[in-house]
């Protein structure tokens, strides 16, 4: 074991982390006698109180026992939570799993999901370089305030009362007309549901279409959103790799039986970017009209390419119905408005409706109401032409950044589309070890190896551009610079002369 | 067939329902004659005409094939819909579900369940003498409005983007602390979780307590929502039968295996309005704590009580965190506001704080915040007073209209708490039918045997009074008593001389 004075962490932080890990890796084993607190601060050449310090908070924990005169044991039985090593995100558990012996086992798998790799707590939702946050400052909020209270003032006593499932009739005639022209979806009104964003819109397609056991496919990498919603329903995920024309169809085409459910991002793979192909598109399309199984097109942030034509939707290249589309307005305006739509083939109106009834009733009635205002009368259609423009020129800052301050670390290319870049590690540092030690600092890069299956050749950083002034961005570009230095460093202590 | 000229309905209208019902009901054998309009005409001694645009309105929706010269047949197949009879209040199916050889078996499951048992869609939501639904025209707008714009400026970038799933802090705050004081639960803001109305706050019990297959204890009559949420989850329902003290709680002691879960109404017991006894309710914890079984306790319209002292709520008696309530704001502010919460356990808050947003994220942010706001400034308390002394008011009315106008068919007693009456019928008539057609003439009846397993003594229609003025609800009870006097007339005309 090696400490490094010269490194950012505190000596008793690492000393902490350096026995947590080998107690978990089983290098020191259950029931192992340690060191007293004077042998090791002797070896390692530390104080004794900061060794003491650490075996109290390791006994605290219940990876030590016994006390200091009778000796320190590693404990034999450790704490259970380390038994969901993937659901260290939220900190704020109190009570670890096992201990609620009387819940159920869908409960414990419910709480071991997460539908991102960002910490869910802590209020640091609009923070560089987080994903998927739009330019919530540029909002037009004066607006949008005038809207609602007109919208407000004209509501009916009626409209307070309980309403249909599938959502307000203008909205949904609002958002048909602009999935049609600007998505080319084909559909009328009747088909739209509108949900409180495409997370409830995953959970219901779910719900609705899969039994537990049937399996289903995602990308890999994909969204965890909706590997969450899969995973609740019961289903069994089956990843398949995406390469520079997307989801790898012939893989898919080769499972037997069949996946009942295949979902993908087609107009800008996410978290990669890339863009469904055109042999792809039908060969999916056929692929779910053979087997009778169902396409999840979630069309995320469509509406942000920068160059190029966009592709129309899958949806509206399907002759079978076997599309699902997933919209949502997170991206679009501001994602605590909760509202996102599904646009279901006919025959499945009807069942959604009823399903959506039995999962929350319908959506609330007041913003449903400003938002159908608001694509009314242009306002949306302006808005996202507007953010089209700033978040290109964001992506431009963020590029120049990434050249001068991280250049010597990642490297990312220019995307034709969507909110953020993709900063390839040029060495093998370990994504998710970055991205905490960056989040430790105030800056949020996700880890492109927390949303794959498997191992990746190499490790990348998903930084979000759109919702981020330059001042924002190069702050945080500083202080990831200071996390890949750190880390870098810890690699080379590890690998240097003191081992 | 006897036919009466002397009734309300047109004399087609009542051909129509007779012929109709005929064909269902077998009398009418499928591919069977009828005879000609001219003969019919004769027998029934009315016109030609009559009865040829009710054989024509037949073949329209395929009750009958064939044409005038060649004979009129009843259809081999029956229209598909019929098929579904307990369904038929959804009116816009398209596609049977029966043709969906694709949907899961969970898909299924859940578009055959409902909600309620008025109809889903129709904007009749604020129609007397529907349940549940509040005075909706004594709502404060303008008070609620100027919140809503106050709150709307306020609001910071941040507050725009993703947010905690388990809702808005000072919301949280403010619900515990009128939880609290007015229902004497014994919680902490940290274990409020703000939900979108009761219907998600049960959806999300169900699957996070309850596996696929567990038995669940509903009280019988009771609420259709709960029971739709927990048979949604793949539950066994184990309804048990209220008295006049509340759930039979012996009986659910004397099950083995003992249920996961119950479902109760404690404060008033929907529908029947009865209170659970104080030593039910120390034999209802105990059962859930030697069993560690958890009981979800639905508080939906406790803050109407006129008389007499308000019991506290079962969870504050509750010494082993065993209850889960549930509390919504669609009665005492108006249930397209789509909020509601469940006050849980401490233990279990990260477990429900995770499946929640494995759901749909966390709760919109300007609906809560407006909220909070309307809570911590006084105006909740004074409205609900207000609205207390109002439904006073309106249930005398109601008691009135009855006494006068519907007498002769149906009794009603006095509620000491709650938002409807329950009207017991008289005679041995079928609630359900009367409910039907008094819907037919516009006026929602809920029929208690709709809300029951099994067969009831006695038919009674729920009558909500909360939400309607006077002159609402004597133009609702004229109606009412004009579907009472058909479905009169339609029993005596069977058993009747003409037959």
């Amino acid at each position: 074991m090696a400490l490094d004075p010269a490194e950012h962490q505190p000596l008793q932080r690492q000393l902490y982390g350096a026995l947590r890990t080998a107690i978990l890796e089983g290098r020191l084993g259950a029931g192992g006698r340690l060191p007293s607190s004077r042998q090791l601060a002797g070896q390692l050449e530390i104080s004794r109180t900061t060794v003491a310090l650490v075996y109290d908070q390791l006994r605290a924990e219940g990876y030590l026992e016994g006390r200091e005169r009778s000796g320190t044991f590693v404990a034999p039985a450790l704490p259970e939570e380390l038994l969901y090593a993937r659901a260290t995100a939220v900190p704020s558990r109190k009570t670890p799993l096992s201990s609620l012996g009387d819940l159920s086992a869908r409960g414990t798998l419910l709480a071991s999901l997460s539908v991102t790799s960002s910490p869910l707590y802590g209020g640091n939702g609009a923070r560089a370089f987080r994903l998927g946050t739009p330019a919530l400052d540029q909002f037009p909020f004066a607006l949008w305030g005038r809207l609602l209270g007109r919208r407000w003032r004209r509501l009916t006593a009626a409209q307070l009362s309980y309403a249909e499932p599938n959502g307000y009739a203008p909205l949904r005639s609002a958002i048909a007309e602009y999935a049609r022209q600007a998505r080319a979806v084909s559909c009328d009104a009747s088909q739209v549901i509108v949900v409180s964003g495409a997370q409830q819109a995953f959970d219901i397609v779910a719900r609705v279409l899969l039994d537990p056991g049937d399996a289903a496919c995602v990308e890999n990498p994909g969204y965890r959103g909706v590997q969450a919603a899969l995973v609740a329903a019961g289903a069994t995920i089956v990843p398949l790799s995406v390469d520079a024309d997307g989801l790898d169809v012939t893989s898919l085409r080769a499972r037997t039986p069949a996946p009942r459910l295949a979902c993908v991002t087609p107009a800008h793979q996410f978290p990669l970017g890339v863009t469904l192909s055109a042999p792809r598109r039908l060969a999916l399309l056929e692929w779910a009209r053979a087997h009778s199984a169902w396409i999840v097109e979630d069309d995320f942030d469509s509406e942000y390419r920068f160059r190029g034509r966009p592709l129309p939707s899958l949806q509206g290249m399907d002759e079978h119905d076997r599309v699902i589309y997933v919209g949502t307005f997170s991206k679009t305006l501001f994602p605590a408005l909760r509202l996102g739509y599904l646009i279901v083939p006919a025959r499945l109106v009807d069942t959604f409706a009823r399903a959506r009834a039995v999962i929350d009733r319908h959506p609330s009635a007041l913003e449903q109401a400003v938002l159908a205002d608001f694509i009314v009368e242009g306002h949306f259609a302006r808005h996202v032409r507007r953010m089209r423009a700033l978040y290109a020129e964001r992506q431009d800052i963020l590029l120049g950044l990434v050249a001068q301050r991280l250049g010597e670390w990642i490297e990312a290319s220019r995307v034709d589309a969507g909110m953020h870049l993709v900063g390839w590690l040029r060495t093998r540092m370990d994504d998710q070890r970055v991205s905490k030690r960056a989040l430790a600092l105030g800056v949020v890069a996700s880890a492109l190896s927390a949303l794959s299956v498997g191992s990746l050749a190499r490790g990348a950083l998903l930084l979000g551009f759109a919702g981020y002034t330059r001042v924002d961005m190069r702050v945080a570009a500083d202080q990831l610079s200071v996390a890949l230095h750190e880390e870098h460093a810890r690699l080379f202590a590890r690998r240097g002369p003191r081992r």
